[in-house]
Parts: C-alpha cells; sequence; structure tokens
C-alpha cells in the first residue's frame, strides 16, 4: 500500500460490498484492496464477533464511540504493522472485484442549507432587489426532511423525473424536468441514538456521529421552483440522492478540523460554538460532468458546521436513530469555480459551461457526475472521501405493475 | 360482539400489542376484544404461516392485495360465524389486557395540506389583503417529508418541544414552545413497494395501499413561523407524530367512499380523477381536548384525495417503501366547529376555548388530546377508526447521556 495513497492507512473508511452473487459484507479500503471485516473479525477479534456478521454498518454504527476506537484501533494494527500483515493478507480482495452495496440502513434523512455563498447566490438569482439571505438564516441551520427511501449509492443510475411545472407564460405541464441539477454535499452519519425530549449539545456530536461520506443531492429545479411555497421542496428532490459506498469516521478527520468562519450575530447559546466543540473540516471537493471539472468547492467555506446541525436537530427534542443521515447542503464558496450547483455554476442557465460533450447549463441525459473529495491527514498524508457518480438515464414514467403483484418485501 | 360495535365485524382493524413483559403481536380488533392473529394464523391457515410471526405488520403489508383479501375473508368467516366461532375462541383477549404498539416500521412519513379550508385560514391569518391559497395550491397536493423517527404510538407522552422563536420585538429567544398545537389528519400505509422511475397512477391506489389510521400532527406554532421560510417546516413538526394502534384496511371503507368535492381548475391528468378512482371517504372525527370536544372535522371535505398524493407523491419516479405513511394534512371544514387545529378553531389565538380545565389557546403542560372517528359500514353498521390519544409533559430539555454510553441499537 503506498503511503500517500488516498484510502492509505490514515483512512480506513468502511463500507458494504459483494462479491457477485454473493451475500452483503462489511469491507473497509485500503490501498486498491478491501477487507473483508464480516470475515476477518470474527477470526481475529475475539470478543463482539457478530458485529459485522449482518453485512451491514448498523450494528457497528450503534455501538458507540468505544467501540468504534477499538476497531479502529485494530485494523490500525492489522494493516499498518507488516508483522501483523500476515495475518489479515487472506481476507484483502481487489477493490475492483467488489460490488459496493448502500452500507448502512438510512433512517430518517435531513438536509441542510448551510452555505452562506449558496443561500446568497440563490436569493440574487430569485428575488433580486431584496436581501438574499431569509431573516432567519444567521440565526439558526435552515433544514429540511427528505426522503430516505430513495437514496442510492454510487453507481445507480438516475432517472430523469418527471412533474409538474409551471412555464414562463403561467401555464401548467407535465412532463420531464429540464432543469435537472446536483448538489455537492457531505453527509453526517449518525451512530448512537437518543430518545424523545433528549437533545445533542455541541461537545456531544463525537459521540453520536461515527464519520461522513459524500452526497449528490439530484435536484429538478423547475419542479421545485413550482412546489415548494409554502411547505418546501418534496419531488424536486425526492426522487434520489446518491451517496459514496465509503463511509470516513470523524477519527480519520482531526487533522482536518479547522476554526469554522466568524459569524455575525453570534449564535445563540445552543448554537455558539465560539469556546467548544469547533467542527469546520478542510475537505476539498472536486465535480466532474463527463470527464471535465466544473468546480472544486471546499467544505471550510461552510458557514454552519455539522456539530451545529445536530444540536439543532434534537433542541426540540426530536430523536436521533442509528442510520440517521443529515448533510450539509450544497457547498459554494465565494469563488465562481467553487459553486457546487449547476444553477450557481451557469447563473440559473445563463452563463452555459463548456465541458467534454458540448455546453451545458443543466443536466443532459446520459450525462455522467462524479464527486470526490480529500483531506488532510496526519504528517502530510491525504485522506480520501471516495467517489459518488451517477448517470442520468432518460426516465420514462413507467406505470407501476398491476393488482396483486407482489414486488418485494420489508423495507430492505 | 354487539353489531352495532365500531369494532363490529364490518372494521377489523390490524394493530400490534403486547401483553406487559410479552413480545410483540400481530392482533385484529373485534368488539372489546383482541384476535391474537400471531398464534392463530399458523393453527387456524395452513398456508403463509409465518406472515404474522414477527409481531409486525410489516411482512402482511408488503405481501399484496391478494393477501390481504384472503386474510380478511378468513377472519370474517372465524370471526362471523357462529360455527367457526369456537375455533378462535382460545385466541381471543380483553383488549384491556393488551399495550398497544406501533404497528409497522415507518419507512418515510409524508405530511400532505389537503384541506382548502384549512389553507385558506392560514393563509388569511399569515397573509392578509392577498389570496389565501398561494398559486400553486389547486394544481397540486402540496406535501413535505417529516420525520419518521419521532412517529409514536397512541398513549405515548409528547414532551412539550423547544426552540428558537422571534418575538413580537424582534428578538430571538430560545425556550419552550408556547404555542404548542394539534392537527387532526387521517394517515395512509403504504403496502406494496415500487422501484425508482415507476409511478403509482389514480387506479392503482388501493394495489399499494394498504389500509387507514388516525394521526395527530402535533405542531409548534412559534417554531414553525420563524424556521420554516424557504425550506418548509423541520423543528416544528419533528418533535413527535401520533398514530393511532389500529390500521383499518381499505376494504373496510367501500361504503365510506363519496365524491370528491368538485375541483376548479380541472387537476392535470395525471391527478384527474373524474372519471375513477374517486377516494373521498366520507371519515367523521371528533377532537376532544382534556374530555370537553372541540371540533367535529369532517374527512370528506377535503380537496385532495389520498389517491391523489400517492399519484403526486410518485409522479417524479420517487419509490414507495413497505411502511410509508402519508397523512392528509389537518382536516378542516368549512364551519367553525369542523376546524382540526386550535389555531384555526381559536383564530391564532384571539378566540380563546372554552374546555373543561379553563380556556384554551394553545395546549398547556398535561392537556390529553384524544382523537376519534368513524365512517359509515355496510347495512348501517359504523366502521371504528379507534382513537389517538396523547398528554402533553413539561419536557425540559435533557443533555444525551455521555460519551460512551451506548443507548440501544438498530432502528426499532
Amino acid at each position: 500500500m503506498r503511503p500517500d495513497h488516498p484510502f492509505g492507512i490514515q483512512t480506513l473508511p468502511y463500507g458494504s460490498f459483494a462479491r457477485p452473487d454473493g451475500r452483503a459484507r462489511v469491507g473497509v479500503a485500503i490501498g486498491d484492496h478491501i477487507l473483508d471485516l464480516s470475515a476477518a473479525w470474527p477470526t481475529l477479534a475475539p470478543a463482539e464477533e457478530n458485529l459485522f456478521s449482518s453485512g451491514s454498518l448498523d450494528r457497528f454504527l450503534a455501538a458507540g464511540p468505544v467501540l468504534w476506537d477499538r476497531v479502529r484501533s485494530a485494523l490500525t494494527r492489522w494493516l499498518g504493522d507488516e508483522r501483523e500483515g500476515e495475518h489479515v493478507h487472506g481476507f484483502l480482495l481487489p477493490a475492483a472485484e467488489a460490488v459496493m452495496l448502500l452500507p448502512f440502513t438510512v433512517a430518517d434523512y435531513v438536509d441542510f442549507y448551510a452555505s452562506e455563498y449558496h443561500a446568497a447566490n440563490l436569493g440574487r438569482m430569485f428575488r433580486p432587489g431584496t436581501d438574499p439571505l431569509t431573516p432567519n438564516w444567521k440565526h439558526l441551520p435552515i433544514g429540511y426532511h427528505g426522503r430516505a427511501g430513495t437514496i442510492v449509492v454510487s453507481g445507480t443510475p438516475v432517472p430523469r423525473p418527471r412533474g409538474q411545472r409551471r412555464t414562463a407564460d403561467g401555464s401548467i405541464t407535465v412532463g420531464p424536468s429540464l432543469r435537472l441539477d446536483i448538489e455537492a454535499e457531505l453527509g453526517f452519519v449518525v451512530g448512537v441514538p437518543t430518545t424523545i425530549g433528549e437533545q445533542v449539545p455541541l461537545s456531544a456530536f463525537d459521540q453520536h456521529v461515527f464519520g461522513v461520506c459524500l452526497v449528490n443531492d439530484w435536484s429538478a429545479r423547475d419542479i421545485q421552483a413550482w412546489e415548494y411555497v409554502p411547505l418546501g421542496p418534496f419531488l424536486g428532490k425526492s426522487f434520489a440522492t446518491s451517496v459514496a459506498p465509503w463511509i470516513v469516521p470523524l477519527a480519520a478527520l482531526e487533522e482536518a478540523r479547522t476554526a469554522p468562519p466568524p459569524r455575525t450575530p453570534r449564535p445563540v447559546a445552543y448554537l455558539d460554538d465560539s469556546d467548544e466543540a469547533r467542527w469546520g473540516l478542510d475537505v476539498r471537493l472536486k465535480v466532474a460532468i463527463n470527464g471535465t471539472e466544473v468546480s472544486e468547492p471546499r467544505f471550510r467555506d461552510m458557514y454552519w458546521t455539522a456539530a451545529q446541525q445536530l444540536a439543532h436537530m434534537t433542541v426540540n427534542g426530536a430523536s436521533l436513530r442509528t442510520g440517521d443521515l443529515f448533510a450539509s447542503g450544497t457547498i459554494s464558496g465565494p469563488a465562481e469555480q467553487s459553486r457546487g450547483s449547476l444553477i450557481e455554476l451557469t447563473w440559473n442557465g445563463r452563463e452555459p459551461l463548456e465541458i467534454n460533450g458540448g455546453r451545458r447549463t443543466f443536466l443532459e441525459d446520459g450525462d455522467e457526475v462524479v464527486i470526490t473529495a480529500t483531506a488532510p491527514g496526519p504528517g502530510g498524508a491525504v485522506v480520501g472521501l471516495g467517489e459518488v457518480r451517477g448517470r442520468v438515464t432518460p426516465g420514462g414514467g413507467r406505470a407501476a405493475a398491476p393488482r396483486g403483484a407482489r414486488h418485494g418485501e420489508g423495507n430492505g
């Protein structure tokens, strides 16, 4: 394993994979290989032998920070120490042989709106002449619930959504979205749950959140624009949200922690991180369409941190479940080339991008979007977050199968 | 069993229950008794013997309409035929001995806004002098995703939520909600799932939706008012949503089907139910606070039906999962005494209600809200929907337990 590999010993992200036609297994990425942790753990670690047996991360996420640390220490020893290496060798497979799966059961999905640059850009486009930020924006991290059931793993095709929109002449039409967009985001995965009535203070962020993954929050801007007043985005977002297959533990991001931007006015007490729990993160993203890089968003530019988002999400006593996923909202910075959505990059379609395959305002059928990211690790190493990839397919609006059919079972 | 009992043979709702300290079991309400279907089914019906063994409705919901019909026919025979009665007698227990549980694993939760009277009342209160309905309101059933993880079964205490609000002088404060409200709604439970890219046409409503339950969508109006622009309700709703323990199958509501109100403009094709699938329902609700009835909402007054909501929710290709729950939105009618929320009943707190225990604008700690409902059944019988009950407790904002604690496992 090359020491400069983004999935080197400094990273050790967790995922779920299968060999073709095989059962789901928990894996840890190391270089261009995957350690089959479902197989290795009961052999190499005597305690908690069922921790990874289901092939999903659910049980491990719920287990909490003491066990998270213990497993990471064991992996670091097994994979970082030459003498230990021979024991794990038999549990490694080339990453290219694995089919990656959704790594955990998504409970609730929440999407925030935490980039001041993104929110202000949209405000300038849609409410010119007024304050680009709504009055609440700097007082609380605005968020909303999204559809957990349409979260898909990187590589899953994304059918173009259909829906209602209002045309420029005011008439209502129904058809495929003409303004299909991306949103480059980071997602945070909750491990340790709470009960109704509990709040998670800023200082307890890393006792509940296990790690992060890349998110592409696909957005149909025309559907969204017509539907979203007064109850927020619904069908403009609910058709698909793609996530990277690898969950990078917070423990791998210690070197990436950075001070969040200054905030005025000072947030109310439960959101005030000026003395503690400063969870700015120096994660650098790249967005490419059909192989052409179109943007380099920086997570450190985000106004609200994930710790503030979690404190806000629970201040009303709402409980957390293992597998809750909350995403940052589009990551956009002050520079044009750091904007995390096409609606910003093309300024609402008025300034097309030149990419391999032609000019783009919004996405065309067949376009493939790849978002990657890295963060600084210890000793100059680079921590990789992998990639979230998705290709737009024509969709088409198939009617569901006829009465009496049995599509499947359970909530899988 | 008295023939006029709302849980008579015409109803046969499904739930999940436990005797104190016992395992969860699927039950069917019959009069003041519950049939232990987890125990009875493998004994009395040779096929599909594991259908109810988990104690939750999940597997049955996923099984689809052919099996739904087969089970209801068997129950009708067992419980309605004197000669068959002796076989089931040993599987009955008094309902008073059972602790009711959440009857299925809630996948995604969506809340609509389908009462024209409710939407117009709120518009008149908050946007006086403008059209009380937003321009999209009569073109599509407006909805948003809520928090599935805080759906609780009837009887669960509801801690008063805390949060940010803006006071009349413009300052920001954090504390317990001072405007805690109810919303009387009907919820619809999805059984048969779809895959991404499929749409569910109006005509396929009863191939996917299994049944209905009462819902109280608790709402903190002060938190909601400050947070909801531009991305919709979040913490004002996410702290708790109560559901009745009994799911009444659509098959029990055939006599309650009624024409929806006339709609102008005519909805676009995928929402146009003028020729088919008219799922207006004559369900009559009663809302009581501390024993005093305060409202009698009628579901037949709803502008958008559940079939239209399902067609809309999937028109973009969003998939359904077994256990998806979508609620109607507050049920309010044209008469003052048919309004389904306190904000309407007290006209934003200006006209207090007289109830047992004093005057109320919004809910006080200790207040208990009970919503019940019935619908017409065959031959003059009454189909009952049971009740959804909840008492407000002081809350208090406990901080979550310290680092390393293990609260529990999985998504329960």
